[in-house]
């Protein structure tokens, strides 16, 4: 949304003006109401909510950014809030409860009218919110496989009349169980003479209430598909998730390597609480403080280097970074590969083959420039000319192999094997390369 | 796929029992029989997909590795390509397309039988890979706006034959510009006796042959479509994305600020070309190299320091590491911010303040703990002490700053903030780390 709209929009607020703001609302979409509300101040937001429709309302408050929403539902009476429910699928409904506490949820429960809705939702609430049943819906189209062609038709049309949109039409048998699913396409160009069950296509891919979402992405992802289907554990279809939402996860999903990558251990990015911020970040920063005290007791135990050798020490900065540069490369591409199945764990010493193959390319080239660097600085016999570059070959080539294998074994151990990338990695690699160099330099002195 | 099935196909290859491996290959899904080809030896897969029937074997090729379909596509004759491609979405074709080069598309495209497909390929071709025409198909079902429903169902029907699924029809003028759209329900919910142009949905979401890619995204995300149509500068009709390809894209974004901020420069996760690999890596690694040399230069400066208070030495890991570590973590949430929408660049001094906040936080904790460990190992009195632990202080407050600005300033001038991260915030950081550790520790001596 353009700035002076946004200025605009204000002034209007100031003014008291909800007339003329009513009548811009109603040319926009819900979503791009809800950014409008993100860009206002929180009075602002609450006002521009208070002049929506309730159906209007419903639709905002699912696009809201997290903070936004949560200071929205605090100040709105539990049954606007129940009245606003009434309107959303329950997917997007059980979303918005997880946010609350316990009283509140019961409150709005008991306000809710439809009471199908509020069995939907407290039924829902009960999955883990990480798996399938959490994030699932229950509007869709459901027809018997015994159905004809024109009473499913039929059947399809009642259904449809209360659902914003549909994809799929389910098929079950007489215990409820998911037997076939159709694309819609199917209803204009089937005969109508057939069976529901000779035109569905039989054995859909499915989920499970207990599958883990990333997997759920992953099987949308893979087969192309804009809504599956979820069953229970004797196969009765109970739900269905849709692609939006599965968007949401998968791009999620790679924030948060990026952001274990980073050293930030949850999403905070829209977080204005400082002790949240805090906490997602200190004990990166610690671990990586002792990784540094550590260092200074191992760099301690080398003083008759350094007495010898006293430009050793411009050194260290360079030999460090190094090896954390190296060691985030690789291990950053291991864990991608890893997360979206480029890269399969069985194929480790495949792995570590390639990457020591580019390893080596690169310590080549690094320790060569820096060789030439310090022998026109420091001659061809100073000690400091060789062991820098022989220290340098030595770690990017341990950097790279350590940062290929640790996210690798992780994997097998069935560990995240991103918490294993940036922070860890480049402080261990910052400390075996100071254990190297003192090594290598002792070695040659 | 499990690895016993993979290690039974494998077997049957080997006895060359191909009358079974058919049966087994009619059981997949085509993207299962991808992740098939994926796993197993070049030759193998070749063998697997000389098997299929055209219209799978143009389903899985679609599905197939980057690396794994060059390899396929290399030894199948452009005679066979293209009868596949007549198989597939125009939009898939294009893509497989952009992988050959030119001798070899027009070969190609010769043997394409159906005229019209071959005419949308070529002009698909022309579009920028990074834009909505060089993602969009030209599959769709399009209607005129005067139509009357039964009309209209008649024209769906004929136009869906040859589809493999639908989920919104598009509606036209007469000048073929984009009026409408519905969805598919409004075909099985409208009365009959209604022309198109009362039904459908005017105005619709689109987008133009030349938005960016991630726009595109955006505005699918946002508005939670499944596919949205693409018009030229005029507001005709040319085509439509589906959310499928946005998935990829998505995922593709994401994981290229990650990449970025570890230093990689292309996405070379499944390239085994050791060039490729190397051309990756290496300038960033370079630049860290020159970073190194540049701290050497900056501590041979300060000789004096060292030869006063030698036990500095030993401190220079902790204060390069913290300064890039906090700067990595601050960066991040900026640059993530910036590229899913939740933070603007306009509100550049609400987040450096935010930033800063924490920063404080962080800053006195470190620095406290620093300083009773030097206190209990050096005494009160010893510079080292004191100069560490102010310089930890002054390093994670300018590290968060500085994290936070550039990727913003980038943000305002257009350039992509990614790229500040990860090496560039790193390295800068650890060279100004120095300067003000070297800076504090003279002050204070």
């Amino acid at each position: 949304m353009l700035s002076e709209n946004i200025e605009r929009i204000r002034d209007l607020i100031k003014a008291n003006d909800t007339n003329e703001l009513k009548s811009i609302l109603d040319q926009l979409h819900p979503a791009d109401i809800a950014e409008l509300c993100d860009e206002l101040e929180q009075e602002e937001a609450q006002y521009i909510y208070m002049l929506l429709e309730d159906e209007t309302a419903a639709d905002v408050i699912v696009e809201l950014d997290d903070e936004a929403r949560k200071e929205i539902l605090e100040t709105t009476p539990s049954e606007t809030i129940a009245k606003r429910l009434d309107y959303m699928d329950t997917d997007d409904a059980v979303e918005l409860m997880r946010d609350l506490d316990e009283n509140k949820q019961e409150e709005i429960l008991s306000h809710i009218e439809d009471i199908e809705q509020a069995g939907d939702i407290v039924d829902l609430l009960k999955y883990d919110e990480d798996t399938a049943g959490g994030l699932m819906g229950t509007e869709m189209v459901v027809v018997n496989e015994n159905l004809s062609m024109p009473e499913c038709l039929k059947e399809m049309r009642a259904q449809a009349e209360e659902m914003d949109e549909i994809y799929y039409v389910y098929v079950i048998d007489d215990e409820e169980r998911l037997r076939g699913v159709f694309p819609l396409k199917k209803m204009i160009t089937s005969p109508s003479v057939s069976k529901v069950k000779h035109v569905m296509k039989k054995d859909p891919i499915s989920v499970k209430v207990d599958t883990p979402i990333d997997e759920v992405a992953q099987i949308i992802e893979k087969y192309d598909l804009v809504a599956v289907p979820v069953v229970d554990s004797i196969g009765r279809l109970v739900g269905r998730i849709t692609v939006d939402d599965v968007m949401d996860e998968v791009r999620e999903q790679a924030e948060r390597e990026y952001q274990l990558a980073s050293g930030i251990s949850t999403d905070v990015e829209t977080d204005d609480n400082i002790v949240r911020q805090t906490t997602a970040r200190l004990p990166w920063l610690l671990i990586g403080m002792l990784g540094g005290i550590c260092n200074s007791m191992i760099l301690g135990n080398f003083d008759s280097v350094f007495l010898a050798h006293k430009e050793m020490a411009l050194y260290i900065p360079l030999i460090g970074g190094t090896g954390g540069n190296v060691g985030t490369q690789s291990s950053a591409l291991v864990v991608q590969g890893l997360a979206n199945n480029s890269l399969d764990a069985k194929h480790m010493f495949k792995q570590i083959a390639k990457e020591s193959v580019v390893a080596l390319v690169n310590a080549v080239i690094i320790s060569m420039l820096v060789y030439i660097y310090n022998f026109v600085r420091w001659g061809a016999t100073a000690t400091v000319t060789y062991s820098v570059s022989i220290s340098l070959f030595a770690v990017v080539m341990f950097a790279s192999i350590f940062g290929t294998l640790v996210p690798m074994i992780l994997e097998r151990l069935k560990i995240d094997p991103a918490i294993a990338t940036g922070p860890f990695i480049t402080i261990t690699n910052d400390i075996i390369g100071m254990l190297i160099y003192m090594g290598i330099t002792v070695m040659l002195s």
